[in-house]
């Protein structure tokens, strides 16, 4: 495959603004050569960054923007003074314009959200576009869905999740019928909320052959890998994730406590080095960046506003792989709605 | 002090039934001498276990129930075939009648709860009892509820758990006006659930004395100790905890493995061997054992239905804490409500 991904970048975004954002793009380049970049942003500040690195500069191209959406700004706030000036509202554009295949920032969510969806638009029969994004389990990874743009949900609302999550498992996991759970406080089917349990029969009696429905899971089914997808309304799957990074931080520091309190401990520390650097490396938040908005015509990634180089390469390197397998036009597919138009298209707006 | 604490056991209740509630009780008398044990279920079963404990055998008394309310069962089914008859009625039945000061069960938590309402019926306008636990955290302990006895949430609700955690906070933690957060998807005071949002209005405005609201609190503050008591709603709540096991468990599982990955690494293991004794100690599920049904005309304890003596023990140091200090009394006083009776009123139901 020889075709160029396309990639609009906001470079304003996140607690590090342009120096972590052309950093990482420089890393994922080096792993995805056949990457293009399309940064937005103070070009002030982006183009020496990306002066000093040759190989990005080659593969680059700059736009100002003379506004940076805030991280504490409401998403009204933001629409209201970044619209069709600020690095966020232009990388979306570009997408929309199809001068991109993907957009990533690493800013403010709701901000985001909203100019996708003013920008970008809902699927056709998608009202509420949701953020899935990969969770480390101990079978390898999981899809979870919700994490957060929507909350409540209907029990349709819950089964569009599920099919848009089975379609990013078949493209990122190269799984034919992928399983699916829906998060619930049991497992009996009894046990719930009412747009949990009546999900659940819908999902039992379609059958669909892109997905196989296995039932409800529980919140320790998540880490455990029961599933390859878990569905979740956004309160719930946001507070599920929350909570999983926090226990994740917590053990981080009780098992940094442990080894730092005696000198045998210290002695076995260093002997077991490589082994820690091991764990580290598998608990690494930075290798799981990234949320996918789903439901949008359009694919937008969502980096951790705090993340480093390598971990806005991840997120990168997220949106990569979904363009790379028209993850768009598989979830339209299953939804069994219009088809978008193909990704190459050029010029002309989506909606 | 010298008063007695009455503890009233259903002894068939959980995975493994009498074997691990006499060892767990012998436990806890062991700890707490001023116990006294009322055993309920067939007793050809659970009297031979007392004999073998001398100890134990002064401080219990033994009552037989024909029936013993079986885990997967729904409320219904269990009210149906155990009511007045089983060892999970029986115990409950021992609170109400004021025989005992708490009962403790491993058994099938929705029966316990259907039962225990049922008999010892709710406080003055509550209208659902919470399940409330502790929390391992960064700081020591918080109290998180409600853990899953019930499933949304209006405004009123939320502030009732607000108010019943702060008293069982003020009692465990022996402080005069412990810190409160509304679990939620963002600390802004836009965000999240309307009930909450509602909630945190109401609490802020009231300006308790028994309790210190701090706002909104997201998944991660829970590890963090951010607050004493954090409240949520039944269903976020049980998915939280849920959770955090899950995730706490892979971890471990990832740390073993990557000690026995190298044999530098083993030997590392063995240096730092006491140092993950103190991990495992911290880690070990069975100390936090024990959720707390509030809300209710009596305390009634939800043990984990396979934890092993340890942790049943656990839960019932747990409720002799609580007994001790009267937390009944706290928090009819604290919701403004009628006081209960006394716990040293005999004889009489308490409805």
């Amino acid at each position: 495959m020889s075709q160029m991904v396309r990639i609009a970048l906001d470079a304003m975004g996140g607690d590090h603004g342009p120096a972590v954002v052309v950093a990482g793009a420089e890393l994922a380049l080096a792993r995805h050569p056949e990457s293009e970049f399309l940064f937005f942003g103070n070009t002030a500040l982006i183009e020496p960054l990306i002066a000093e690195r040759p190989a990005l500069k080659s593969a680059s191209r700059c736009v100002h923007a003379e506004v940076a959406v805030r991280m504490e700004d409401k998403p009204s706030q933001a629409l209201r003074y970044g619209r069709r000036r600020s690095s966020m509202w232009l990388a979306i554009e570009a997408v929309k314009k199809r001068e991109a295949d993907m957009v990533v920032s690493a800013g403010n969510t709701g901000a985001l959200m909203a100019m996708s969806k003013f920008e970008l638009k809902t699927l056709a029969g998608i009202e509420r576009p949701a953020i899935a994004a990969l969770w480390p389990t101990l079978r390898g990874e999981s899809i979870v869905l919700d994490l957060g743009a929507s909350i409540g949900a209907d029990a349709e609302h819950l089964v569009d999740l599920a099919v848009m999550g089975a379609a990013m498992a078949r493209i990122l996991f190269g799984l034919e019928r992928p399983t699916v759970g829906l998060l619930n406080i049991g497992v009996e089917e009894v046990k719930g909320l009412e747009p949990v349990r009546e999900a659940g029969r819908i999902l039992r009696e379609a059958q669909r052959p892109d997905l196989d429905y296995v039932g409800f899971v529980e919140g320790d089914d998540i880490g455990k890998g029961t599933v390859d997808v878990v569905v979740t309304e956004g309160f719930a799957g946001n507070i599920a994730l929350k909570t999983a990074e926090g226990t994740a931080r917590q053990i981080a520091e009780y098992l940094r406590d442990a080894m730092n309190r005696s000198l045998a401990a210290r002695i076995g520390y260093l002997f077991a080095r490589s082994a820690f650097a091991q764990l580290r490396e598998r608990m690494d938040p930075r290798r799981f960046n990234g949320g996918v908005f789903l439901g949008l015509n359009g694919i937008v990634i969502k980096s951790h506003g705090g993340t480093d180089a390598e971990g806005f390469a991840a997120a990168i390197e997220l949106g990569y792989g979904i363009v790379r397998d028209e993850l768009l036009a598989k979830i339209t597919a299953a939804l069994g709605r219009a088809e978008p138009e193909p990704r190459c298209a050029l010029g002309g707006a989506a909606v």
